[in-house]
């Protein structure tokens, strides 16, 4: 930011102060307007009431974000920010070249957070359909006393392919349950130590 | 784009001629480039081998999309492009003002394009879920002509809580489902018409 250049717009902001944790905007709070954190972190995520939000990327002192979008803002620090009317702010884009340079880094790092929320989903979508077949096969698992031991008669190769996915991420996942402590694969047998654990895990 | 500032900076631009459905680029490819469309379109999109695609959005000519993303594009029409050193861009910006705009815009849709896509992967894992809890409950049902008639027991809201979900997204996948022809809600009783294309529906 430049702070002289950009004292002739201010007249046209409005200020605004919020406390840490508070919401800062929501969809359609401010569709009209460019948030600019004048000081403070705020958190952009997406909710769906699903009882986890998916956290796009953190705006720092300087960033600026469009009031147009579907995303949350929440202060994870006390916060200032202007508000500034489109118009303003694309008068001042023309006039401060330097401003949209933040604009395109906060806009690729936006970006570039979604597509990890897009793989985290597509990772647990795996997951769920891997844990869902596991349920059927211990129907025919036997009761040990660490466990529902199942044979798996498919390669890596086939499993992969019944929850449409890849044999890296069918081994990614195996991975992650065994960390958790609920299954332990050994070569041609599988391990289940927590039957409740696994059907909960990727909800 | 501004042809004749940019003719200055063709002498870095190395010129790529595709065909209608090639892939022009994938993640790694060219990663210290920036891509230019000269002429055509490409659509840009993930894949993780799923058997879907996720697309985030399409450059026309005269969008610039960067090389550096997990990213994948395919010409959708015959397509022309110019492969731009990053440094060669960065000096190109300072200069072209109007350039960076487009940059804005592209990285603006493709954002908007992945919470598209988010939000498809959040409604798919919810329809997972109900089919998952509809199978359940189909054991209990009473096979009819028509198919298995379940006797729904629990509110909309004590279902859509179920499945980690809010009662419009419960009502929206039942209306898919039902537009598919493979459910037909009555009230407090539900009729699966088809068990096989019920499960297999989000896969």
């Amino acid at each position: 930011m430049q702070p002289k250049e950009i004292k002739k717009y201010r007249k046209y902001f409005q200020e605004l102060i919020f406390n840490k944790k508070d919401i800062v905007f929501y969809p359609g709070k401010y569709p009209n307007s460019i948030f600019l954190i004048l000081d403070g972190k705020v958190r952009v995520f997406l909710n769906y009431n699903l009882g986890k939000e998916f956290t796009l990327t953190v705006l720092e002192s300087g960033d600026v974000y469009s009031g147009h979008t579907r995303a949350f803002g929440q202060a994870i620090t006390d916060v200032k920010i202007a508000l500034i009317p489109i118009e303003v702010f694309r008068a001042m884009l023309t006039d401060l070249p330097g401003l949209v340079f933040g604009l395109v880094n906060v806009l690729g790092d936006a970006l570039k957070g979604s597509i990890d929320v897009i793989e985290g989903l597509v990772f647990d979508e795996a997951g769920m359909r891997l844990i869902a077949l596991l349920q059927e096969w211990s129907r025919d698992g036997e009761t040990t006393d660490e466990g529902i031991l199942i044979r798996l008669e498919l390669t890596r190769e086939e499993m992969s392919s019944m929850i449409g996915s890849t044999r890296q991420t069918l081994a990614n996942i195996f991975k992650e349950l065994s960390r958790a402590g609920l299954v332990e694969l050994k070569q041609k047998k599988l391990l289940i130590k927590d039957f409740e654990g696994l059907k909960a895990f990727y909800k």
